[in-house]
Order: C-alpha cells, then structure tokens, then sequence
C-alpha cells in the first residue's frame, strides 16, 4: 500500500507542507546550515502526523493558510527531537541514513535541533491562536519528559507495563494526539468534535509506538536501518521485552544484558529469540490492535466524510507497516 | 555595586519571577526533573534580562500578568542555550558550579534543555500575543545560528571582525534586544518607542557580550569559575584575539594553537600574555564602551523616568562587572 494514497483529501495540501520545508530548508548566507536541513528534512518521511493534522482540520472550518503552518509545524517539532534523539543515542543512521550527528558532530547537531524548534515555534505562531502555541508547549515538555524518563530509567529491570505506557504516551502519542487536536482547535470545531480528535489521535500515537517496539524484535533490518534489538543494546524496556521477563522473572537474559551498562550482544540476541519463539509478540500485536479499535472508535461521533475514512484508513496502516 | 539596587522599578516583579522558577522546578511525579531544575534555576544569576524586559514595559501599558511571564520566559530560554552550550562544550563548571551535563549526563543535559525551551514557549504564549511569540522563535533562531557559527568556525583563523560582530550579534545581542522590545511590544508602545528600546537592547548586548570576551582576558578566575582563555581552548576567536592576529598576522601563538583541535596551553597563555601586555584590552574596551553610548543614546527620546535610569544604570553596569 502506498501511504499517500491514503491520505485523502489532506494529499494535496501535504505539498504546501514540502513548500514550507523547502523555504526553511534555504537559510540567507549559511550554507553549511542549509545542507543540514536539507539532509533531515529532506523527503522520504511519510508525513503522518501532519497528514493528520490536515484531515482533522475538515471537521471544521478547514483553512490552508492556518492548518498548513500548523501541519509543518508538528513534523518539524518531530523531527527536531529525532536529531536530539540521535545525538542522545549516538545512533549512526536512522532509516539507512547516516544521523545529523554521525555527519556533522554532536555540537552542530544540538544547535540544529534547538534552530529547527525555532521554527516550529514561528510556524505555530503563524495559527494566531496562543492556546495552539501553548498545547505545543505542552506537547514538547511531554515529550523531553518522556525522553528524559527513558533516559533515566535505561538498564533498569524494575519497570512495570504501567510505567512503559506513561512512557510511550509522553514521547509517542503526545504529539500524535496534539496533530489531532490542533487541527481541530484551529478549525474551531467544537468541544466534543476536538476530544473525539485527541482520543484519535492519542491512541494512535500508542498504537504506532507499540508496533515499533516491536519492530524493534521482529522488522525488516533493511528498510528500518538499524539492527534487531537496538531497544535492549541501549537499555530500553519496551513491551515485548517487560512481557518476557513476566514469564520469566527469575532467569532470563535481558537480566544478564543489563548488568552492564554496555550489553552483551549474545544475551539481547538470545532475548530477542525468546520473545521471536514465544507468543508475546501476538499479545502485543494485540495491545496495538486495541489500540487501533479505540481511536477508530472515537471516530464515531464525526461525520462519515473522506477525512474520516483516511484517519480510519492510517489508524489501519500504522498496525500493517513493516518499517 | 549591588546589581538588583539598579533595577529600580522592576525590583518588586523580578520576585514574581522567581516566583514562576519556583512554579517550574516542582514537577508533579517527578523528582529526577525537579532535581535538575533546581539546580540550573536556583537562584544566583543577576537577572539582567528579566529586569530588562520588565522595565522596557514601563514605557507604556505596565501589566504584571503579561509582563512577569514575558521576562520568566526569556531567563527560561537564556538558562536553557546555556545547558545546551555547556553540553556542546563539555564544560564541567559555570561560575563555580558544576553544569547540568557533569551532574547528570549529556542526554539528560539535552532534554532538560529542550523541557526548559517547552516551558519558555508556554510562558511566551502567555502574553497572549502571537507577534511577541514569533519574536521568541526568530530570537531562539539567532542565537542557535550564532552558536553553529561559532562551533563550525571553531580553530579557522581567517576570520575578521565583521563576522565576530554577526556572530555575537546572534549569540547574545539578539536575546537583550527582545527582552526591550518584547517589553515594549507588550506594554504596546509605539513603534518609535519599540525601535528605541530594541535599539537600547541590541547595543547593551553587544557590550554585554565584548566584556565577557574581555574577562576571558583578565577576569577574576574565582568569580567566573573558569581559566583564563577558555575561548581560545575551545577554539573561539573573539575581538581580544583578532585584534591580536590583525597585529601579529604572520607569526602569532593563536596560529599555533590552532594548529590541532586540543590546543597546546602553552601557545594560549601565551597569546593571553601578549594581549594583556598589549593595549588590546583598552582598545577592546573602547568598543564596548561604543556600545554602551549608543544603547543610552537609544533611550534619548523615551520619557526620562525611574524606568529609564535603571536602563542607563544597567548600561553602565554591563561595562563595570569583573565576572
């Protein structure tokens, strides 16, 4: 399936957003700026989250010159903490692309991202309503927060799933729910219209946070471009890996991975085999589909139109991705 | 001098101010962030730009419940570039105290520095007006520039002084321009008036930023809580060392310390030891001083008020300080 196919009524103006890209992307007398831009920016994303910016935006009074900044915006902020993430991570590609980092120093790469929440920051001022400037405050303290109590809690084994969806919901579904949400408020859709859009939106975010954790034990290293079991390599506990030390909690190598801080590869590979040979990507595949039912259920009160059936149609996709 | 005795009219509000730091450092679940918090808020810093930002207001429509978050959100993102500045840099130590990135990592380092942007956004949106936001977002874009340039000019020695004025300009200038103007825009002055308070902010800037580059000269060590030529460790060239390079262009030790990234402290003492013995320092003062006249003269057309004098005190100030 193509992703943009999808996208329904949102395709079209998706190309503003790319415009907007491109005319950030040229920075007056700073060329080694401009190249870095280009090289996060540049296509290749599927645009997800600003695709549902601009469908929840019909549900309203849809205005291009309002959703397409706020669309841009998002996909900005997003990818601003990828590159945060990165020099965090000291990954040295992501999607088989070398990181802003691994190409121009971790230095270059903070100033990059705190320079490209800048102009998340002007592109939101452009919707002229401070309470969409405030959510998307909120939205990147929520997820630093969630970075930050990733970060904290790295090789620690004493982590419950309740803990693990807090998590996920700060650094994931946050700013999935915000895209919902903020295309609603900027279309001055009503109360109940924008909470059916955040719940979308929210359970979504989850959705596509769990499918990648468990992606993370069995995608396609190819197109993901990184290697199986990066989540373990860095200590992170994600859902496949808490069910397995559940079934196991006295024995078992995600135990032994992180009694150091630098984890053997053999115990996260003998990790990810158990989790491979077990059930538990099942269950989860089954926490992702609830999920998914839940933000198309929250759908229900919206009209049936075409921005509906593709917010149904990317709830749908974000369970079948493979990458 | 007592810095906080010349802030005059803005005394009382700059403890509204604390007030918001004290709001920010409790989060609610979160103790490890709280921590961080306080220590990168904690009380300490003289609060130049907050007091700036508040005084600029007096000029027109004074109103504490736009003004406060207005100067809490500007301090909010200078303290947050400085957790960032001390991650790109490594820095152990700020005035005496060690930073963020020694106490609590790099990661953590970068993503308190991006929560403290989020809450400097928050407070921003406050001022319920989405011009002064924009504001915020150019200047968060000037400064991150000012700093990519400076990192990637880091250790080339054919800079000139145009570029070390665009550069801190960018850096620091830009920040003290908008605490005035924010001010003013708030308080709604009049265009005139606005120009004349960014005029007075950009110039007590550029002072502001040449003195430091002097006291990394002939500071007090103690009271800065860091050596003597940390700039030229790091590779920074600032007016003291062009002046220098312009004086000496073929055989200089700035030439040699440049040499390799892991500058030989030896070529940089004594680069300071000629600087020092020379009349650089005078004549980099000259230019501060420049600065100064042209940021008071700024002021000419505003009513000659308490507000007023504080700017003209702050002006002289910014020249006098040894730390």
């Amino acid at each position: 399936m193509k992703v943009a196919s999808i996208y329904g009524p949102a395709q079209e103006d998706l190309r503003l957003v790319e415009d907007t890209f491109d005319r950030i992307k040229h920075v007056e007398n700073f060329p080694a700026l401009s190249r870095m831009l280009e090289h996060v920016l540049g296509g290749g994303g599927k645009r997800v989250r600003p695709a549902i910016a601009l469908l929840a935006g019909r549900f309203g009074d849809y205005n291009a010159d309002l959703h397409v900044p706020l669309a841009a915006s998002i996909e900005l902020l997003h990818t601003a903490t990828l590159v945060h993430d990165d020099v965090i991570d000291a990954s040295p590609s992501r999607r088989g692309q070398p990181t802003a980092n691994a190409l121009f120093n971790n230095a270059a790469s903070v100033m990059l991202g705190d320079f490209m929440f800048a102009h998340a920051a002007e592109l939101i001022s452009r919707t002229d309503n401070t309470k969409v400037v405030r959510l998307f405050a909120h939205t990147i303290m929520a997820i630093a927060g969630g970075e930050l109590h990733q970060d904290l809690s790295a090789y620690e084994y004493s982590q419950d799933t309740m803990q693990y969806f807090a998590r996920i919901e700060g650094k994931t579904a946050s700013l999935f729910a915000t895209c919902a949400k903020g295309g609603g408020m900027v279309a001055r859709c009503s109360q109940a219209q924008i909470d059916a859009l955040t719940a979308y939106g929210l359970n979504v975010g989850m959705a596509f946070q769990v499918v990648d954790d468990i992606l993370d034990f069995a995608g396609d290293e190819q197109e993901m471009g990184k290697p199986i079991g990066s989540d373990l390599m860095q200590g992170t506990l994600t859902l496949p890996s808490l069910l397995l030390m559940e079934r196991y909690p006295k024995d078992n190598p995600i135990k032994k991975a992180f009694r150091t801080k630098k984890p053997r590869a053999e115990f996260v590979a003998q990790a990810v085999q158990m989790v491979v040979n077990s059930d538990i990507l099942d269950e989860t595949y089954g926490v992702a589909r609830d999920f998914r039912d839940k933000a198309i259920a929250a759908l229900a009160t919206l009209p049936a139109n075409d921005a509906r059936s593709s917010l149904e149609d990317i709830a749908g996709y974000v369970l079948e991705r493979r990458a």
